[in-house]
């Protein structure tokens, strides 16, 4: 069996051959800006809505990380992907352009996760020889949608988070320089919390959960990992994953950090920090997978985290699910 | 390479073991009455919104299974599930009560040919022993999502369909009587309709095209298949489908039929019939599977159709991209 408790463990080497970014404007200020490989012109730069602006979006880090391996789109064998609009609208319309075979996924901003998973069983049971993935999240789709419109100016509690405009895209292969070892798949976790704009405070325990299951099962220290990135929990959902690593003895986390909290500078005024299926897809597809390629990181566990949010069911009262999977992503030396 | 053309062969047997359906009244009342595993007893029986009500209606589905297979939840490695509201909320909800290593997928009504396109990769690379999947989707929670709430009294097309209101679950193993073989994933096809009440017409041009390319992938004919059932196409759909592969060659149609259209009465008014992720799931777990189990079909393509709408993409006029996936049910001989 190629597992270990409940971890899934990759024989054949599928892993990340080609990253490619592209990020709003804001982004693109922050602190990560020079690393991003597109900026996106401008708000409704050449499309009509904000959805189908988040489409193109998605699109050209598909197209871009084709070109990064030299690939046309015939070349690419499965395409995965998704974000937070409903029925992953902006995922399902770049692959109408792609017209490649197209599997969707949702686990919220943890998709990245998910169509991770996917695309390693595809290639390590030989059913193709590339697979494509991509997230995007946009910050005027997702506040619209889940919150209220922007013009209504809603206050923005600290500990809120500022969703990421900005689209990652990957090419995954089996001889790749960064390859993906194994990966937790999470259980859902709810706290009950029920404050739409706490989505980091939601996430946090899925995220200890899965980080906590993930090393138990290979029998690894927090330090096996050069560096451990939570998806988009920001600064305040960081420290309460790393209040709750503490409670179960785990107390070696400062290289625990959190992708949406690299995102933006204090000044940028974008609450706790990054959020959305973008938040980790950006972050690792501009800077961690250069350190990992180049050596400065040798082991990465990636945690891109998820709120199950729902408006419907947050207006009827329900609490907000969350989950996480933890992604070992290590140096193919050589 | 486990693929031929654009279909992924599976080598090791990955199949369903079980199978266990749910559905609503009017489902009940039906041509298949007879056939499904239980009856949920009255419009929010024992929930207090319609939403919570599919959620359960889900988890029921999943316990059924879990019953039928005389497992408990510890048994299952993975639960794969989708449904059509926003965030697949009723199939987050669900696992979170089955506190299992959960992947969400979202292809619309096309979400069960994702899902055993997840769960077989799964099985065949023996990353696990026993998946559950589940989809499921509920008339009054998709009319309100994607139309108008049903209050509104709006008038009803004849070639509308008919949301289901269920659940179909699978238990999915490498030991089972009916296996998977192959799978074709389709691709994004979109004939630019922008009809909301004409899902059938849209989901037409895919099932079409995924049925052709699984043909020619695998050079078979038509009647290598004792059925072909397409998800939810309704009869309308049905008939533009059967034209679309008149004008390909493909006249041996006779035993091309649509799930959607098996499930409702004409004296029931459910417009062309029924429609929604429930809609391929609940007539596979209840009679279809029976019949390739007991060997009256020995040799099944499922074909589930998604139309990949989007409420605010339509209000902004866009078109309905749909997409259909191909899966190949066989009967384990000994």
């Amino acid at each position: 069996m190629n597992r270990q408790g409940e971890t899934v463990l990759f024989k054949n080497g599928p892993g990340i051959e080609h990253t490619y970014s592209i990020v709003g404007q804001k982004e693109g200020q922050g602190p990560l800006g020079q690393y991003f490989h597109e900026l996106y012109p401008s708000a409704k730069a050449g499309e009509k809505t904000w959805e189908m602006e988040e489409a193109e979006m998605n699109e050209l880090a598909l197209q871009g990380v084709l070109h990064s391996g030299g690939l046309d789109k015939e070349d690419i064998d499965l395409l995965i992907g998704g974000d937070l609009i409903n029925q992953i609208a902006p995922t399902n319309f770049a692959a109408r352009t792609l017209q490649r075979p197209y599997l969707g996924v949702f686990g919220a901003c943890s998709t990245l996760g998910v169509a991770f998973m996917v695309a390693c069983m595809f290639l390590d049971g030989f059913y193709g020889n590339r697979a494509m993935v991509s997230t995007s999240s946009h910050y005027h789709t997702a506040e619209r949608q889940y919150r209220t419109p922007l013009e209504y100016g809603d206050q923005y509690p600290a500990y809120k988070q500022w969703t990421v405009t900005g689209s990652g895209a990957f090419l995954l292969t089996r001889e790749a320089r960064v390859v993906i070892r194994s990966i937790t798949m999470g259980t859902v976790v709810d706290y009950d919390l029920k404050d739409t704009n706490n989505l980091g405070g939601a996430m946090a325990p899925s995220a200890a959960q899965v980080i906590k299951t993930h090393l138990h099962d290979l029998n690894r220290g927090m330090n096996y990992y050069d560096q451990i990135y939570t998806g988009d929990l920001g600064s305040f959902g960081l420290e309460m994953l790393k209040d709750l690593l503490e409670q179960d003895g785990y107390t070696n986390h400062g290289h625990v950090k959190d992708c949406g909290a690299q995102l933006y500078d204090p000044e940028q005024k974008a609450g706790s920090g990054g959020s959305g299926c973008a938040a980790s897809a950006v972050v690792l597809a501009a800077s961690l997978f250069q350190e990992i390629a180049q050596g400065t990181v040798q082991k990465l566990l990636l945690v891109p985290t998820g709120a199950l949010i729902n408006q419907t069911l947050s207006m009827q009262g329900e609490s907000i699910p969350a989950i996480a999977h933890a992604v070992h992503l290590e140096r193919m030396e050589g």
